[in-house]
């Protein structure tokens, strides 16, 4: 039984990331986000520091909320955590992450043990995709994709309302599918991939590449002429100002996600696609040719069904995404 | 229950293409294809023409298989059948198939009605992976991906033990998958899909665009000067006589193939991908740079857990896959 009659239940939310550690409580039947916390990763403190501040971040969740519903302790089921990965689901453990430099190091036990509630463990952009599925943009379709672009494009596969983790937990690398055979090699070790393109400093890259070559724009100006202050939220912000080069260089970058996109579509014919990341601040300006580079590209009779829309739960999709996962592999059901 | 006591049960397979129908009797419980026949399809006889002929087959194949096993016709189930695409599943409907002709066209229960038996339709492409899952290269996976290299490249995507169709049965169209965003225009409207590098007609094109500019190869005296004539399998026969430029066109081929194949195992991380047409006669010559390709491509944890192999039912992979739709459809499991 999910819910004792009356009685209100909450799954606590952890997204794990090189930047910051996201907590928060999230109704078993869905809702709004409760108890909701963003602290400093700190990794370069060490493994302990960070497992310790995780730890006190979920108690300090729990007891905020339980305390202002009135509620005990046996109201929350338990923790769901999403971590950069590779990782290994079933035991738990992230094999290794670059960012926080950890190795074969057994996250979930030691916040279950350290909280006393069952945890589960799943990769942070399966976790950000899922969550929009379960509470987010994709709350009424079955079966979706989600891109996340930032740093690094991430992404997910939601298909008949589960994640699809593939036979090593690495499906859904949509950032490192290959769009331009013989292009930009990446740090994968692959070339061409597509974040290569249209990740944020990719978008930053260009941008400064084409003010090297003599280009005006508003850019320069932005960052007091230091050109290696540019990130691709200014350029955003200067597309959003009409600065025709900005506009250009958001142009571009939908058009190598849209190339990107239309793979999926005619690969996994998804009912949806999800755009999550800063670059969705750009608006129409990315998502009109992104649209429109996809209706070029793609089967018409599997994009006539695809929507192709900006991610919702900003902030938080993460936290909703592996309490989620939380839900499903403890309940079963959704 | 699917078999009754001492008694075998057969399935009828029909794998309807654009130059041949094949059809045969594979048995319910899995095994070798019995009573089976090839025609010309000859589509340009007009659609009923067509249908009796898949009908007169049909009905051959099990009167031949039922007197030697001395067995009635209550041993065959149905009649699963395979044709190109797109088409609605539901409702057994050839949408438009511009090899045949045929628009909105009612194929399944044409059949059914003819034989009085059940039947069921899927894409040609899916069940030819489904074939090669069930009895062939995949049939101790549970989750593999086809690429079938031809005049065009088709695809199909088993996802454990069912074929994934996405929302409107386009899924696994794997050879439009752009890996050059600027690339050679396609006929699907796309540019830069695997299909314009590594079908058929673009091996023989890359092999007569190299002839014209000069080089020296078998291929120029196996077609007696005429480079019109020069086909994929020409190109394959000189790659094995060891040819140098026809093997640096497999090793092209091998390339981009690669790169799709790399894709697919970034984004699905399959426990295997099955190569069949054609292409595969090449042997070693296109699976060793293949392989190498998907290693310098893809991420080492997928491409670990992913073997790349030929087809192994050549000829019988479309007739035994859209038997195994029945057989999935009809009674649930395989």
């Amino acid at each position: 039984m999910i819910e004792r009659a009356g009685e209100k239940r909450w799954i606590v939310g952890v997204d794990l990331g090189g930047t910051n550690v996201v907590v928060g409580l999230v109704p078993v039947e869905g809702g709004e986000v409760l108890g909701l916390r963003t602290r400093p990763t700190d990794s370069a403190r060490g493994a302990k520091f960070v497992v310790d501040r995780m730890v006190a971040m979920v108690e300090e969740a729990i007891a905020e909320v339980t305390a202002e519903h009135g509620a005990t302790r046996a109201a929350v089921a338990g923790v769901g955590i999403g971590s950069p990965g590779p990782l290994d689901r079933r035991t738990g453990t992230v094999i290794n992450t670059p960012n926080l430099g950890w190795r074969n190091f057994p996250l979930r036990d030691l916040i279950a043990n350290a909280v006393h509630l069952p945890a589960t463990l799943d990769n942070d952009a399966n976790c950000a995709t899922y969550g929009e599925w379960w509470l987010g943009a994709g709350r009424n379709v079955e079966t979706l994709v989600g891109f996340t672009l930032g740093t690094g494009i991430g992404g997910g596969i939601v298909l008949n309302g589960e994640i699809f983790h593939g036979c090593s937990d690495v499906a859904g690398e949509m950032g490192h599918m290959t769009i331009e055979a013989n292009g930009r090699r990446c740090k994968c070790g692959n070339y061409g991939c597509l974040e290569q393109y249209a990740s944020g400093p990719a978008i930053a890259t260009r941008a400064v590449e084409g003010i090297e070559t003599g280009v005006e724009t508003l850019l320069t100006e932005m960052v007091g002429g230091k050109l290696e202050d540019i990130t691709a939220a200014i350029v955003y912000e200067a597309a959003l100002q009409d600065d025709a080069f900005a506009q250009e260089i958001v142009h571009e970058t939908a058009k190598f996600l849209g190339a990107g996109v239309a793979n999926i579509i005619n690969i996994l014919n998804p009912e949806m696609v999800v755009i999550a990341g800063g670059v969705t601040k750009a608006g129409d300006r990315l998502f009109v040719p992104l649209r429109a580079e996809v209706r070029r590209r793609a089967f018409r009779s599997a994009q006539e069904c695809c929507q192709i829309v900006p991610a919702e739960l900003h902030g938080t999709a993460g936290v909703v995404g592996a309490a989620a996962v939380f839900k499903k592999e403890q309940f079963g059901a959704m």
